[in-house]
């Protein structure tokens, strides 16, 4: 295992400490219990917004929280979720009298300890919903799941649902935000290669020489088969033609069309698979209004990419194209 | 050689393709001669610059093309220098009257080809001036290279440059502040393996499992020294003593701190290498004023970073903090 850092059992506190370091007018950062917070603080009167889950994702969650999306984040040890008392600590931190919404991503890890957490940060008195995302549409149930699990399409929900506690929104309407958010999108994940958890130093799974795995999860969890390299294109119309059925998406959708790479795979094979992705949405009536491409929902170093579609009406638009300010999001029209 | 394209010699064209799709907003892709503008086109009575390269290194430099960057960029073929007629195509279309400035990463084919294209521009009557970046402290000349190479650092330089177009300066001006940047900017690499050339099929270079190589190219050229893999601060440490020495940056300089990733290697470890310099920096004294950690000018796959250091005075601070509204960078702040 080659990778720069220091002792692996060090590498969450490191390196969420250089990313408060790097970012200290968008994040604050509290070690023990660690989360990440924005550096201006809670916000009186508006919905708080906490996401979180294990490490190895990056930029999802830390790289979401500021202005119009996270209020904190909270990153378990690599591939691990966190456990409640820095859940519980993020959310009373950054909670403003309006409630406190936790987006969880379906693990079942994840969906466990964000319940003990609500339920706790509840008994101080503090009003907690959550929305489970599970978009991925590659495997009904699989390793620390029962369910889909949620993947990239959490950056959508986040976004949005960040957006409508933005403008004040009261957190039963943010709650129906993120909920309808998560019902319009789909993802499918494929792997050529696997990442290395620094302290297991073995990759998480073997791919031979000219295999892909159609389907993987964030984690390196098993996908729906395991086939030999074909064009992008080819792997492409594998990916897309689960997504499109499941929903089902129909000519005439305005969707945001969201390329996320897995952490090893460079730009220009992500718009390489981006390419035709838009082609066959074009196709086939559906018109990709919004678009998104680049590592936002990573799984360490893997080579691989997914393809997330999600539906838009004029309020998710909206939401989607509000300003927001973070270090992986920031724009402002 | 498993990559996520169709066939290898089509890989830059699909790409950029793919990237006029995702960003008609930005960019727009004009692919006989094969050149990225503003979408906006050319703007009447502004410096407009134009910066390109071979293709291998996204973001760089389509990426940077935007209000308050880059006018066009020009894509060569991976890891290849574009010929003069792409050049000399982009220059044109972006002459808004005002002349048009070449950014130029020091590469011989690089320098000749864009000389080449000058002349032809200023044939057609578009004034053209050019600035040579050359930021790499690892080795005086290298593969391709008499002189140092230009590396990361050329995000600097575009991005105060274009500052300095969009408020309206003049090409002189333009130029000098260029120039300014490049004197101030100091880059130095490593490596932990190598990307691969879609066209050549196997890495560019082999490090052995436990191998690290010091002061590496952008294009895999040899660094200073390949030593056995060390923890994550003790190589930072091996790379910024050339880097401040070099300047040399004193006590007291206020600094963009950059942390590049080269491809393939996740933020988890880019944040634990900025952590890090961070550190080495603030006991020297030196204050990091802005920082940029990510993936902005890469080597395909490469595992590895680089860390860039540019002196900052109240003119580059104005300029680095102008607004800008690219694909890679955007701020309004």
């Amino acid at each position: 295992m080659k990778k720069l850092i220091n002792d692996p059992k060090n590498v969450v506190d490191e390196s969420v400490e250089g990313f408060g370091l790097a970012h200290p007018d968008i994040v604050s950062v509290t070690p023990d219990p660690l989360f990440v917070a924005r550096a201006s603080g809670a916000v009186s009167g508006k919905v708080a917004i906490v996401s979180g889950g294990g490490s190895g994702h990056e930029p999802l969650h830390a790289g979401f929280v500021g202005v119009g999306m996270l209020s904190a984040a909270v990153p378990g040890p690599v591939f691990t979720s966190p456990t409640p008392d820095p859940i519980v600590a993020a959310t009373l931190a950054v909670d403003g009298g309006a409630g406190v919404l936790h987006i969880v991503k379906n693990y079942t890890g994840d969906v466990l300890n964000f319940e003990t957490a609500a339920d706790l940060a509840d008994a101080e008195g503090v009003r907690v919903a959550s929305v489970v995302v599970d978009d991925d549409v590659a495997v009904k149930d699989s390793l620390f799941t029962a369910g889909r699990r949620g993947v990239a399409g959490t950056v959508f929900v986040e976004k949005v649902a960040g957006a409508a506690a933005e403008r004040g929104d009261d957190l039963d309407a943010v709650v129906a935000i993120a909920t309808k958010a998560n019902s319009v999108v789909r993802t499918m994940g494929v792997a050529l290669a696997a990442g290395i958890v620094p302290h297991a130093g073995e990759p998480s799974f073997v791919l031979a020489d000219d295999e892909i795995e159609i389907g993987i999860g964030i984690h390196g969890e098993p996908g729906r088969e395991r086939i030999p390299l074909e064009p992008a294109d080819a792997i492409v119309d594998r990916m897309l033609a689960p997504i499109l059925e499941d929903l089902p998406f129909a000519s005439g959708d305005r969707v945001l069309l969201f390329v996320n790479g897995m952490g090893g795979t460079p730009l220009v094979e992500q718009y390489i698979v981006y390419r035709h992705a838009a082609k066959v949405l074009a196709e086939k009536g559906i018109e990709v209004a919004r678009t998104l491409v680049g590592n936002f929902a990573t799984s360490l170093e893997m080579q691989g990419v997914s393809i997330t579609v999600a539906k838009l009406d004029d309020e998710l638009t909206e939401l989607w194209d509000a300003p927001v300010e973070t270090v992986a999001l920031r724009w402002g029209r």
